[in-house]
C-alpha cells in the first residue's frame, strides 16, 4: 500500500486510536484529533524527519502539536510509529502515565508542553530560530495549530517573529475544523480570511482540504521547497471527522464519544499501520568559539553601579566563556543592559521587538536545543508572558529570566513601569529560584549561579546604581544570605533584599545612634529562602522586620514567614512592603512614601525592639 | 486663525509644551511625543467630543493614549483645552502631581492607565464595545497607538475583535514614528506594511503623512464616515518632530532634550493657543431593565454542586437584578458556567474567544463606562492576562473575575490547565479581594458580594462537584471565614479552602476517631483574610495546618502565615499544597499524591498535635 491509499488508511487508524484511547481515559479530545488526523498521517509517513530512537539527534526535525488538547491524536502517531506500543497508547491520562491529558516533555518525543493555546507556534519559532541562527542545522519545525487558538495573540507575534527572520523552515499547519468549545469560531471555514492575514503578515499560505490526502502531500513539498518565509498550511477540516455521530457539530468538543465500539466500525475498525519514519540526515551542530573561563566583571567597594548594569557586563562575560549562552530582549536592552551582551556577542543575542510572551516562548524553544538563553525585560513587563512563564515550568524548561526596574525605586515613571508583583509571581512558578541582588558583584555571581541552574530561575534587578557593598568574588549560593551586620546581642533583626538592604544598612546606623543593635540580613536568594541564618536570627534577635520594594503579598516577607512557619521560638515579624498605589516622584521620595525607606526601616525596629 | 495654520500652530505648541513638560521633569519622552503632536492638534481642535467640564458626561468621547508615555502631548493637550494650568503642566512627574510618568486615572479625564504597550487599544475596544451595545450612545473612541507597540500580539487581539464586532466608532491612529527604545522596528516607515495587515483584519486603513494637518483632518472626516468597520490611521511621522538635534534619531527616547530652550526657540516659542473643544451631543445612555431584588440560587445541604456551576448560576440571577452586570468570557462559558448568564441575558454577554488579554480590556474598558463586568475563564489562563491585571489596578478599576478549574482537583487535563498560582497572583494585585468558596451556597453568596466591591476581586471555582455544607443565604462576608468544626478543647486547627474544606472535614473526622479534636476553618476570603478569627484559633490550638490546591507560595498558606506575623503566642504551622509537579489522574489519585488529601492532612495534624 503506497501514496494515497496509505495515507487515507493511516489517517482512519489515527482516528480509530483517537477514540480507543479517549474511550480508555473516559475523557480527551478525540474530535479535536480526528480533524487533523490525515494532515498528521501524510506528515508521519512522508515529510517529517526524525529518529524516535534517538530523540536527541540534534538534526531532528520538531514536530510540536501547539493545539495540545489533540494529544490523542500525538499519542497515536506515536504508536504508529512503534514508539509506544498499544498498552500504553491506552493508559492515557491514567495516573503516572507519560500519556497526559495535554502532551508534556515527560515523553522524550515532547520538545515542550502545550495545553495553554497560543503557545506551541511561538515556542516553534524559538525552535526554529535556533535552527537557523544557532544550530544552523537544516531540521524542519512543524506545528500543528488549531483554528480557536488563532484568537490568541501570542499567534500573531509569532507570524510577525517568523516572517521578519525569514524561517522558510518553519510550517504552521493550521487545522480549520470550525468549531471551538462552545461555538463556530470567528472566521468558521473561511480559509481565505486565514490565507490574507497570514499572507500580510509575510507567510507564504496555501489553502487546502484538510482531508484530501494528496492536497495536503503537495502543500508539504511546496512547504519544503518556499524560500525565505515560512508556510502556513490553511486546511478546511471537518472536527469529529468519519463519524457521523460527532462529526461537525457543535457541543462535541473535549469528550469521548458515546459509542466509541461504533465508532470504529464506522471508521473500518483497528488498523496496525506502522510507519517507518524517515531518519534526519546527520550533520553536526555549529558550535560558538568560548574562552571556558570565566571572567566575571568586577566592581570596587564604594563605587556606585545599578545592578541592571552589571547584569549585562555579566551576561556578556559569561556568553565569552561559554558559547551556548544567548540572550533575548523585548526591545528594551538599553534598559535591562542586555545590550552589553548583544555588542559582545552580536551573534547570539535575539532582538523580539515588544513581544515578551514571544520572547519568553523564543526562549524556551532554544533551551529545546540545548541553547542557554537568558531573556530580559522590565519586571513589570514579564507579568506580560506570566502563562508562559508557567508552561515552562510544566515543559521542565531550563530558562534564565532577567526583569529589570523593580519597584518604587525606579522612580518618576510611575506605576505602570514598577515591578510591585514579580517576586511573588516567579516564587509561585514550580521550582524557580528567585534571586534580587543589591550590588553589582552580587548580581555577577548570581548571574553565573543561574547559567548552572535547571529550571527556571529569576533575577530582578534595579533601575538606580546602588553602592557595591561586597568585594568581587563573594561566594553568593542560590539558598543563600549575607549577614552584613552582627553582634553577639542584637535586638532586632532586619531582612532586607535589593535596594531596601541599603536601607537597612542606613537604619541600622540610626538604631546604632539611638542604641538600638540590628542585625541586617541580605536576603538576596528569595527562593529558596536562606532558613538556616533566618532561623538563626531569629534565635539571637526574635524579632525580624522584613523589608521590600514589592507588594506585601507573596515576596519577602511572605517567604521569610514560611521559613519560620513552625520555629521555635517563633519571632515576631512586622512586613515592610509597598501598601499603597505610588505615583511619580524621585526614587527617594517614592521609598519614604511606601514607607520602605531607612528612617520607615528603623521606626519599626524601634517599635518592634520595645515589645516584650 | 483657522483650519491649516491653527492647526499647525497648535501642533507646534504641544510640541513646545512636551519639551518643556519634559524638561521641567529631567526625564519623560518628549520625541515621542513630538511626532503625534499634529495628529492629536486635529483631533482636539476639530474632531474630538468632550466636555471637559463634565468627565463624567457618557456622552463624551474617549481619547486614549496606548502610548502613554506620550504623557507629555496628552497633557499638554489638557492645557490646550484649559483643563489643566502651565503650573500643573510643569508639574510633570513630580511627586503629588496629577500628572505621573504615564497617565493614570488621579485625572479625570484618563479612563485608564496605560505604559504598559499594547494594552490601550485593546481597552478602547471595550470601550466601544460598551458604547455599541450596552450604552447606546454615539461616542466615538480614539485611540493613539505607537507603532512599537503593534508588535504585542494583545493590539492584533484588539484589531480581530473590534473589525468582527463593527466598531466603526473606533478609530485607532497609529503613529509611525520608525523608531523604537533602541532602534528601528521591524517595518520602520513602511506604513503599507501596517495598512496590508489591518486591511486583512477587516479594518479600514488610512496611510498618511502624520504632520499634514490637512491630511490628518480629513482622515479623520473619513474614519467618521465610515460604516461597518472601524478605521485605522496609519500616519507617517518624525520621531522628535521640529527640533533638528533630536528629529528621527537613534538613541533619543525616553529622555529630555539637552537644550530645551534652543528646541522651545526651533520650535517657534511658547504659544498659548486655547481650544474650545468641541462638546458631544447630549443622549441618555441605554439602560436594561432590572429586578432590583436579587435572588440567588438555592442548593440543598447534602446535594453535589460544582463552584463553577453555582457562579453561573449565581452570576446570572445578579444580571436579573441588576441592570449594569456584564459577562465576558474567553470561549469557555460551558466551562466556567458564564454561559448561564449568557442563556439569561444574551445582550450583555459578550464572547471574546479565546483572548484572555483582549477579555480583560474590554472588561476594564467597560467598566470606564460604569457597567459591572464579570470576566471569566480556567484559572490557568488568567495568568495569560496577568499584565493587564496588574494594570487594571493601576486604573483604579473595578473588575470582577472568575477562575475556574482551580488545582489538581481537575483531574485528567493535568498540569497545563490546572491553575496552580492563581492565588499568589491575585492577590499580588493592589486592592484585589481573593475568594475561593467550597460549595455553592457559599459561591452565590460571594458573587454578591463582588458585585458591591470596589476594586479588583476574584473568584476561583472547582470543577468538581463538592457537598453543599452552608444553608443557603448564610452570610459570607469579604474578611470572613467560616468555623466549621470546633470544640472548648481542640488541639490543632485545619484551616482549609476550596476543596481542601472537605478534605480538612473528612480529616478532621479521621483525627476524632483516633481522639484527637480538630478546629477546622473554612478561609474562603484568602484576601483579605480573617485574622481575627485565625488568632483565635492560634490562641486555641497554637497548632494550625493550613491547605490548599495550589503551589506552596504566596497562597492560602503565606496568607495565613501573614496573619500570624507578629501574633503572641505565635502558633505552630504547618503548610501543606502541591510541590511536585503533577499530571493527568482522577482528582482523588491527585489530591492524595499531592498530599492534600484528608489522609495527609490527619497525618500532618497528628505529628503536630504530638510536638511539644
Amino acid at each position: 500500500m503506497q501514496g494515497t491509499e496509505r495515507w487515507a488508511e493511516l489517517g482512519q487508524q489515527l482516528r480509530v486510536d483517537s477514540v480507543r484511547a479517549a474511550a480508555a481515559a473516559g475523557s480527551g479530545h478525540p474530535t479535536s484529533s480526528m480533524s487533523a488526523a490525515d494532515l498528521m498521517a501524510v506528515l508521519l509517513d512522508g515529510h517529517l524527519r526524525y529518529d524516535f530512537d534517538d530523540p536527541a539527534n540534534p538534526c531532528n526535525d520538531h514536530l510540536i502539536f501547539s493545539k495540545g488538547h489533540a494529544s490523542p491524536l500525538l499519542y497515536s502517531l506515536y504508536r504508529a510509529a512503534g514508539a509506544i506500543d498499544d498498552r500504553e497508547l491506552l493508559s492515557f491520562r491514567k495516573l503516572g502515565s507519560r500519556l497526559e491529558g495535554h502532551p508534556s516533555p515527560r515523553l522524550p518525543w515532547v520538545d515542550v508542553a502545550t495545553g495553554s493555546l497560543g503557545q506551541g507556534l511561538p515556542v516553534g519559532v524559538g525552535v526554529a530560530l535556533a535552527g537557523r541562527y544557532l544550530d544552523h542545522l537544516p531540521y524542519r519545525v512543524w506545528v500543528l495549530c488549531g483554528d480557536s487558538e488563532l484568537a490568541e495573540g501570542s499567534m500573531w507575534e509569532a507570524f510577525e517573529h517568523a516572517s521578519f527572520t525569514q524561517l522558510d523552515h518553519l510550517t504552521a499547519i493550521l487545522d480549520v475544523n470550525r468549531l471551538g468549545q462552545t461555538r463556530e469560531t470567528r472566521h468558521g471555514w473561511d480559509t481565505g480570511a486565514y490565507a490574507e492575514r497570514l499572507r500580510a503578515f509575510g507567510w507564504h499560505a496555501i489553502e487546502i482540504d484538510g482531508h484530501d490526502v494528496d492536497a495536503i502531500d503537495k502543500a508539504y513539498q511546496e512547504a519544503v521547497g518556499t524560500d525565505g518565509r515560512p508556510t502556513a498550511i490553511v486546511a478546511r477540516t471537518v472536527k469529529g471527522k468519519g463519524v457521523q455521530a460527532v462529526e461537525n457539530r457543535n457541543g462535541m468538543h473535549g469528550k469521548p464519544l458515546d459509542d466509541p465500539e461504533a465508532a470504529i466500525r464506522e471508521l473500518g475498525g483497528l488498523r496496525n499501520l506502522t510507519v517507518k519514519v524517515r531518519k534526519p540526515p546527520s550533520q553536526v551542530p555549529h558550535r560558538f568559539p568560548a574562552a571556558g573561563e570565566l571572567e566575571l566583571p568586577r566592581f570596587e567597594v564604594g563605587d556606585k553601579v545599578a545592578t541592571r548594569r552589571a547584569y549585562g557586563q555579566a551576561l556578556a562575560a559569561l556568553g565569552t566563556a561559554e558559547g551556548n549562552v544567548v540572550a533575548l530582549d523585548g526591545e528594551v536592552s538599553n534598559s535591562t543592559y542586555s545590550e552589553l551582551f548583544a555588542k559582545a556577542h552580536p551573534d547570539r543575542f535575539f532582538e523580539m521587538y515588544i513581544a515578551e510572551q514571544q520572547m519568553i516562548a523564543a526562549a524556551v524553544g532554544m533551551q529545546v536545543r540545548g541553547w542557554r538563553p537568558f531573556a530580559s525585560t522590565f519586571a513589570a513587563f514579564l507579568t506580560r508572558a506570566y502563562d508562559f512563564i508557567r508552561m515552562a515550568a510544566v515543559s521542565r524548561a531550563d530558562l534564565r529570566l532577567a526583569g529589570s526596574h523593580a519597584g518604587v525605586s525606579i522612580g518618576e515613571d510611575g506605576p505602570s513601569q514598577m515591578g510591585l508583583e514579580d517576586l511573588a509571581a516567579l516564587r509561585a512558578v514550580h521550582g524557580s529560584v528567585v534571586l534580587h541582588p543589591c550590588d553589582a558583584n552580587q548580581t555577577a555571581e548570581l548571574v553565573a549561579a543561574m547559567a548552572e541552574q535547571a529550571g527556571i530561575s529569576y533575577l530582578r534587578t534595579l533601575r538606580g546604581a546602588t553602592p557595591v557593598i561586597y568585594p568581587p568574588g563573594t561566594p553568593m549560593p542560590i539558598g543563600g544570605s549575607q549577614v552584613l551586620r552582627s553582634s553577639g546581642d542584637d535586638q532586632v533583626t532586619i531582612v532586607g533584599v535589593g535596594v531596601t538592604v541599603h536601607e537597612a544598612l542606613k537604619a541600622a546606623d540610626h538604631l546604632a545612634e539611638r542604641g538600638v543593635r540590628a542585625r541586617v540580613i541580605d536576603a538576596y536568594s528569595v527562593k529558596p529562602i536562606d532558613r538556616t541564618t533566618l532561623l538563626a536570627a531569629a534565635e539571637a534577635t526574635s524579632r525580624i522586620v522584613t523589608v521590600e520594594d514589592h507588594w506585601p503579598e507573596g515576596g519577602l516577607g511572605d517567604a521569610v514567614l514560611d521559613a519560620f512557619a513552625d520555629a521555635r521560638p517563633a519571632p515576631r515579624v512586622v512586613k515592610l512592603a509597598v501598601s499603597g498605589m505610588p505615583g511619580s516622584g524621585k526614587p527617594d521620595e517614592l521609598l519614604r512614601e511606601a514607607g520602605i525607606d531607612a528612617e520607615a526601616i528603623a521606626d519599626a525596629a524601634l517599635a518592634l525592639a520595645a515589645t516584650p
